[in-house]
């Protein structure tokens, strides 16, 4: 269903109860751009930290408009044996609404939008028709003006400004003004003798408008309403009705209704957001941190400065999301998949040893056919991700005995995937944990190297021959990551340094060291996220997750992925990487801890699924960033295969070309040699 | 002619014959927002310095997209007595032609966006079909780059990054693609020694690739063509031809041919501003300060930080600019026109003592109907605007004796107007000089105060309260010019302050020394224009100016507005507003002189209209922002009469009201007493 200004306040009741009947719902936002950063690849190093990236992003990526929103909502019918579905294709547009409403800049990239051009969508109807929004802040503003302004009118006094020693007492009027408010006075004196009901006063400016209000309200406190009336011409002029006090207060509850209706309008698309966020639902999406990212920030509050804050912020928001990409790239699907791709990740998903879903467009809703691809429309887009969720999920109940052909969104069997968004490029961390401390691989074997601005790739290269393959990661045109193969050459490449001029190296760790005491110089202790400036989590232990409990134990490895019991798996690991020490443990002291749910799921899973599940498929992305040809001429029309990651793929080669072929060379060599030298590390 | 990236190119030559048959220009352009700054009233503060004026433009309104640019021709023809019309409206957007092209952010003011979408504006043909275009930096870069691209296939090398220390000697090929390159050597080598004319190599990486295109056209300089291919699934790969050299060269010609095109195309609209400005045609517009800007920082290069650079490259870029809202606010046209919003304006100017005038649409274009309004499309704006001139500059022939009815562009009574973009809303200077140094007011009778932020205007009413009447020009929350309406009560407001502590107050003249002094000490010494970093100026004495010369006396006074013959207009002023001060002699040292205009232009003008008309008319636009009704609960359309002028207020008005009820009062009061105060200067 596509919605638009003409049509919103109409379909509101509609989405509330597709939303309030749903087993999960599906979301996806297209934006104005991805990336307002000079060089894409610093925005997306390999080895960023979370903090790191969830800063860049926050830093480059939010003045850009989320302008076209897709949700799609899945109920399943016992009956049927199928999910009913009901698409919504949501066009924002921050269209001020009135004179004093916020007047929205937003950037556009021409890159995002040329391809979205490119896929037929419809501008027109975003910037036309689309629909106005408020952020919480600007709710509760406009919410206490227009309050203030009652009270102000009620008070019989204009604005603050003018509000004399004594509030009740007349109003100042200047010297040139006497006359006119004199003249005024004596009509409406004579308004009150007469037999007419209302007087049309001439059309005035607004100062003097404001005159008249306080003079009469002053003067005349009973008996009259006075009310600014528009002319065709849009000249305004006041008329003043002689009214009886029931009159009057009809009247004003009038006024009053019609604005709250004019706030609820204003208010606008938020009020989606407000019914998903308190619903409580499953939220599933595809590589959707952005997603996530851009709706708090558009609809709900500008983002935290800090990580941990925004992790709140998000569960606040979206208590629980799954983010298919993530899924898709986790044992036991991993192996299955071979390009995480929202657009392949359908069509594979469609094929053994998978099922297709079954399911049903509900009546009076637009049948969206996979066949005939509609990607990047927002609410397509949202509808075959739900779509993979179901194929995954279900693909889950194989693995029980016996075996079930339906996992429902709330069965224990998602649960291990519950609010990890996956984070794209970076090598060794594949998700972002909205519900406890991140990953903290152990960055041994990586080196910190500083050179001269002319170094190419290959420099770094041939400067580290001796140590067999590496892996360089860009930070700018002076520094980078270098990784080697084995963690005891480190100490050897260090030594070799030593007398170096031209370049030099630290270990990962110092480098670490080094940004945590420039930071400490620069008095930037970490904030803490006032807990009462935010309402509280909506999702507190509904009674479906208590119904459906899972072991206590698997609850708590999804929080603290590093546990001993991980023996059997280890043999698997051909390299260093497996070892993520503990975060600190401020990282987690702010954490929930979801009591209730840990009381009453006691109930053990008895299935061989439970464990080896979430390793993450070698991560497609930093393959798909390596052969950047550059002889072709123009750039190929890469829409095929595009989902978000694409789209800032583009971006990137695009930002690389406009260096010249030295920083194209740095993206091939580093990229190509990712793939061969690591196995992406186990989570679980 | 609605001109898109599908017909641009058949369409050039049109343009191109249009501009050069024609006798004047007009121009108009959209924008995707007019100003980024937190608060338009400190955008236009009424006493700004020309300077300070053009680094707030630059600053705040030079991220906005010219998005459509409107192109009106105007060939007068004698035998019809009527000007044929050739109106062109071009859509632009910075579409990435290749993936080596920049990658263009701008922004979008929702208000600006939701007036033109509100006026029909098609932002899908802007988005989907707008026409590139790379200013000359680019344009450069691109050139260079293709060279560079060329000169390496050409040395048989890749990209530096590869060139081994003998450029000349064979590519560095890493151990792992070793086999890969050597099997493709022999399968080169089988070719050679086949009957086959061409072989396909399998896809592969661009790294891969790369060596390929080094090691075949090392191995083999001579009798192979190789090419990279793209399949329909976008994979790419290298398809190695035999060819004579003959073949061979006729393919590389190909080749540049196909890329000079492509730069051609890449270079898009610029083509068209090149075109104009070339012509050195008279350029006209309506209030077209952010006309120019945009245009040249749009299609030919960043706007220069000084205000003086700004005018050389404008020169360079349209030698000949007139502005008929500053035509309109002037002597004699300022008394009669009460309203010079374009729309307004132009139906004015259909009514006596004007005349309709008389035009007709050339064969094949668009002819638009003034009567059913289509404004805020560039092209029926720029359409207008060249009516508007006409029919000014034809009642100045009325003036003439014997009168006459149609007065060319070129004629020497409309000299007087060139080169002068009015200013929005500053009191005391109404244009921009281009072609000189700027007025400079008196300003001695301005007083500049400091205060608590908790000030609104009424406290500054109260605090000048025994001054008289005095007009309030917010700078921000804690500052204010305060223009006294007579100069000598200056010292006693001076004296009255000297021991308040609350506020602060300084003579203008301080307040400048002040500002200069943190300049100074922030070690901002003006900047040099480079000479040989700019075009010389395409306009150098055309001859149609040579033959309809000017007194020099007359084209002194253009550029130093300030001259002793005055005496018989002085007694109609009645304030102290008429003394406009020299600017110092720096402010002109790198004017062009138009030393061959100086000596052949000795024809005197014989008219009793040489004099006394640029007389500006009172600033309608100051009035214009008055009255702001605040108790009207909703934005009004102000489409009706608006042009730039309006979009700005909207965006003011609403800015203000998120400022809430103080602000607006600010600036109802200090505008209201604006006209009634001063008389705007004279500038002859």
């Amino acid at each position: 269903m596509e919605v638009t200004r003409r049509n919103f306040k109409d379909c509101l009741n509609t989405v509330y109860s597709a939303i309030e009947e749903a087993d999960f719902l599906a979301i996806d936002g297209e934006f104005s751009g991805i990336s307002d950063g000079p060089n894409v690849s610093a925005l997306t190093n390999g080895l960023d930290t979370p903090e790191e990236r969830y800063t860049k992003l926050k830093k480059h990526s939010m003045d850009f408009l989320l302008f076209q929103f897709g949700l799609c909502t899945f109920k399943y019918d016992q009956t049927k044996s199928k999910y009913i579905t009901k698409p919504f294709n949501f066009y924002i547009f921050p269209k001020p609404f009135s004179r004093t409403s916020p007047d929205i800049k937003f950037i556009c990239q021409s890159s995002s939008i040329d391809f979205l051009a490119s896929q037929g969508f419809d501008f027109n109807k975003v910037f036309c028709n689309g629909i106005p929004y408020l952020n919480q802040d600007e709710e509760a503003q406009l919410r206490e003006q227009m309050e203030e302004r009652r009270n102000q009118h009620a008070n019989g006094v204009g604005t603050p400004s003018f509000i004399s020693p004594s509030s009740k007492g007349p109003a100042h009027v200047p010297e040139e003004h006497k006359d006119f408010i004199n003249k005024v006075i004596e009509k409406v004196e004579t308004l009150f003798t007469n037999s007419e009901k209302t007087l049309d006063l001439e059309p005035c400016t607004g100062f003097q408008r404001k005159l008249i209000y306080q003079t009469l309200n002053w003067k005349f406190p009973k008996g009259l309403h006075v009310e600014t009336v528009e002319t065709e011409k849009k000249e305004r002029f006041i008329q003043v009705s002689k009214v009886d006090e029931e009159e009057r207060k009809r009247r004003e509850q009038q006024k009053l209704e019609k604005e709250q209706e004019e706030l609820s309008d204003a208010v606008g698309f938020s009020r989606v957001i407000h019914a998903i966020s308190k619903s409580g639902k499953l939220v599933v999406g595809h590589n959707m941190l952005l997603d996530v990212m851009h709706t708090i920030h558009q609809f709900y509050c500008p983002l935290p400065e800090d990580l941990q804050d925004f992790k709140e912020v998000t569960m606040c928001v979206f208590p629980r999301l799954l983010d298919t990409k993530l899924m898709a790239s986790t044992q036991p699907f991993k192996e299955l998949i071979t390009n995480t791709s929202l657009a392949e990740l359908e069509k594979q998903l469609k094929e053994s040893p998978f099922k297709s879903p079954q399911v049903e467009t509900a009546e009076g809703f637009h049948s969206y056919d996979t066949a005939q691809e509609q990607l990047h429309e927002a609410g397509y887009d949202a509808y075959i991700t739900g779509l993979c969720f179901i194929s995954m999920a279900n693909y889950l109940g194989s693995f029980l005995t016996p075996p079930k052909a339906y996992i429902p969104a709330r069965s224990k069997l998602v649960e291990p995937f519950f609010n990890k968004l996956f984070l794209m490029r970076i090598i060794d961390i594949p998700y972002l944990n909205i519900t406890g401390p991140d990953l903290q691989p152990k960055r041994d074997h990586v080196l910190y190297v500083t050179f001269p601005k002319e170094w190419k790739t290959s420099d770094i290269y041939q400067l580290f021959s001796a140590f067999g393959n590496i892996q360089v990661s860009w930070i700018d045109d002076t520094s980078a990551f270098v990784s080697l193969s084995q963690t005891d050459q480190v100490q050897i490449a260090m030594n070799t340094s030593r007398y170096a001029e031209s370049y030099r190296i630290q270990t990962y760790a110092e480098y670490i060291q080094g940004k945590q005491q420039e930071k400490e110089k620069l008095g930037q202790t970490p904030k803490t996220w006032g807990e009462d400036s935010w309402a509280k989590s909506h999702y507190t232990a509904s009674s479906t997750s208590a119904a459906f409990g899972y072991s206590r134990a698997l609850r708590k490895r999804s929080i603290s992925p590093v546990q001993g019991e991980q023996g059997a798996r280890d043999s698997q690991i051909t390299d260093g990487w497996s070892n993520y020490s503990y975060p600190d443990s401020t990282g987690s002291k702010k954490m929930r801890t979801d009591a209730l749910n840990e009381q009453t799921n006691t109930e053990a899973v008895e299935s061989k699924t439970s464990e080896g599940w979430l390793k993450t498929a070698d991560s497609s992305d930093t393959a798909g960033l390596s052969p950047i040809p550059d002889e072709a001429p123009e750039g190929t029309n890469e829409a095929g295969d595009a989902d978000g990651t694409v789209t800032w793929q583009q971006a990137s080669s695009r930002m690389h070309g406009r260096k010249g072929p030295k920083s194209k060379k740095k993206q091939t060599e580093a990229a190509e040699s990712t793939t061969s030298l690591f196995e992406v590390p186990e989570v679980w």
